[in-house]
């Protein structure tokens, strides 16, 4: 076990309040919000698990999670939030050396969450049709230096997909229907599909074209997550909560139907 | 891509109604409850993605994912479902590589989707009080094919923890509060600890605990899982519902508060 | 306050399991679901709040409550459950005096609910297009004692609504957008509208209806109950739980938006 | 049918926001934020049902319902929302002519769902223990012009309730189980107790307490409300959500158990 920051470590600064920042020891200078310049180099022999000071606030200092590398995305457009990626990766059965496929890249945050599960071995592959978004996303990417294990390509899913065999593809794009045609013919057999929608006719119009195709396990559910709060007071459920986020339709190919 | 069924596959049949049954190639004839004596020798050259019939009943053929092998593990007690096992991987931040302790073992079933998150490089060691447990449970993980990721020990966690410097650690036992000192020991800085209980008294007692220890994040939350039924009547919400399973409490090892 | 059972009261038996029997003292003899036969006149100086036994079974002996004559209904397709009712009557404002259209008639649930809501003054119109459910839903109404606040009237009300400067409207009809147009002349200014549909084409249907008329207060939300299970062992939301019953539309009739 | 507005009315002005603002014509000058005073004799002869401009903005006028009413309620504290209060009527089986106790009287939002459900021929007795809390809430009361079906006492329901044979208790206080005992002998044979509570504990001690006496018929359920947003765009469940309000417990007294 590592016990101090050394020259070429990624590290993550926690705040009090568990907001994150992560910091490549080997880059130059770096602002933290509300807190000022901070020069990387300074945290070489700093104990890992233990508070630092830092412009009068104080940081823990930690190897970055997956979660960390979640947590410090920068946002452009709404993400989708782990809670939702998780049952992404597991409802798609998304493994260590797979292959995935997904389309748009949004801020990155639903790859990030994909290059950890598919590490070392695997791979996603990412389209976006715009070049803006692909840049923006990478920046997040290589802020939780998992650029390794992503491939981005300026193409519409809808017009092309040049894989194949791929383990799954997973679509966050506002017409995913139209992308399943191309999906199952990139897909390996017993290959995953996941479609992520907040709007119920973009549900309807999804399945109803999955049922077009030879894919079975159709089908379609929401998260919904609630905290529960224990303080000195009592126990109970959070007031603040979040109402919906998305629908995850899922289904996997076969030959035959 | 493998087409045909070959002579060491480890493969799955799937009904119509997508119930599962994990089959080995190599192994000796196994029954299908409903259907009877099967031969895994006669499947050998049926393509994958294609149905077969085996007693009167079509079986599509593919190899498995973990997604089936989850749906294939036979259940003593209750299970943690899948949903719960994606928030436990993503929230604990687990992946290829790692090395987690779970206590107790249960059926098996989250074993097996964290043995899936660390395969190739990682471990589960998974400990539990009572050897018929384990015994059960290893035979879900090795029909899963999973068991060279698995090191089971027949030790109580509330008394004592081997391994150091552990990534993660998911207590599913009635009394998690009492293993929280032994497992701040046992993790490594910046590791996480999961608690999955179905009562709120034993998340309070848990909290009250790890607030004791140093561990930051410290969040408690429940899932709830709802399917959209899209039909060609209308779509609505399933009536069907699981109101519960289990709150999930999460904390992250620091040095110092 | 009464204490012993006379002869025109109307009572409920309560069995252990909290399954109710509304009898009234005047009828003939009426058949218990395996108690057996029962004179009514036998319960005559029996004490309210007492148990007795009928046929090896014990029952609490009280005066009728709204939930019990709720609980009585013998249902023959879906009903809409009392905590949908609640919503209703709180969301349409309704009270004692009241004049209150209902279409259709179902099972006579809601009729009942909302009978007790606008006694003694006011009056609940149903309509129905079969007769055989109105009779049906009737049974059920005398059971509960409630049939002079209760009209009804074998009518479409997508064809016409007779009466004028109603106080509210509920729909539990399968074309509900249908009726918009009668239910905005049938309403008193400021008056409520009640759609209640499981599907969510019903109710994207009925609120682009609702946007072409002069109605505010559009909104449509679901309610979702959850029982928390207190016991010795400990608290938890309950396993059990329906996850959906149906939508609830309301606007406000205006002249003018 | 009133179509215009006369001197001796209760009207409610409601802003293009939904926002409402109950007025007394015979009152004298009033105030309505934002928009600066208004004088109520302005308004006579105004046709409801029909916008009028005041200061720049347009406003609605109708006669108001118990929604308007329970909208206009000043809050001081966290209320019980209406979706709560119309669980609590329909559990309670709360109709027309009954006596109900309610402490405490908080902002007086339930007072008035409770008034309103009812008059004309019953009471709400409230009980609080503070006096500001009463004299607050009559404000809100006669706001809404259902003061003649309240009345109020600054007594400790822990300590004694004064009334007998009650239709219904309904119990907003921190610490309910410590009024069980005085609920049980000032409820009608058959009558309902409700509880209120946020926190979980206070559900248990409440259960614990009511199961030491003759009641029957316990339960403890929460409501979980959740909007549908029908736009242009498609459906979805609307973000915004409230994940938890209180715990609502019931029970029914009986002699014997």
């Amino acid at each position: 076990m590592k016990k101090y920051v050394e020259k070429n470590d990624l590290i993550v600064l926690i705040d009090s309040n568990f907001k994150k920042y992560i910091v490549d020891i080997t880059s130059k200078t770096d602002k933290i919000k509300g807190v000022g310049v901070l020069d990387p180099i300074s945290l070489i022999g700093k104990e890992f698990g233990k508070q630092i000071e830092i412009g009068n606030k104080q940081f823990w200092i930690l190897l970055p999670s997956v979660q960390d590398k979640l947590q410090n995305v920068h946002r452009r457009a709404q993400i989708i939030l782990s809670r939702d990626a998780a049952h992404i990766i597991i409802n798609c059965s998304i493994e260590s050396g797979q292959y995935v496929l997904e389309a748009g890249i949004g801020s990155g945050s639903l790859t990030i969450a994909l290059a950890s599960a598919v590490a070392p071995g695997g791979k996603i592959i990412s389209y976006d049709v715009r070049n803006d978004f692909i840049e923006y996303a990478l920046k997040n990417i290589k802020k939780a230096s998992l650029e390794q294990y992503v491939i981005t390509k300026l193409k519409d899913i809808t017009k092309e997909i040049e894989e194949k065999d791929l383990d799954a593809i997973i679509l966050d794009i506002p017409n995913p229907w139209e992308a399943i045609e191309n999906a199952w013919n990139a897909l390996k057999i017993g290959g995953y599909l996941c479609s992520y929608s907040p709007l119920i006719s973009q549900v309807e119009k999804t399945v109803k074209e999955l049922r077009k195709h030879n894919f079975i396990e159709i089908k379609t559910f929401e998260n919904i997550q609630r905290e529960l709060v224990v303080s000195s007071h009592g126990t109970r459920p959070s007031f603040d909560m979040l109402g919906h986020t998305g629908y995850l339709t899922f289904a996997r190919k076969i030959l035959q139907s």
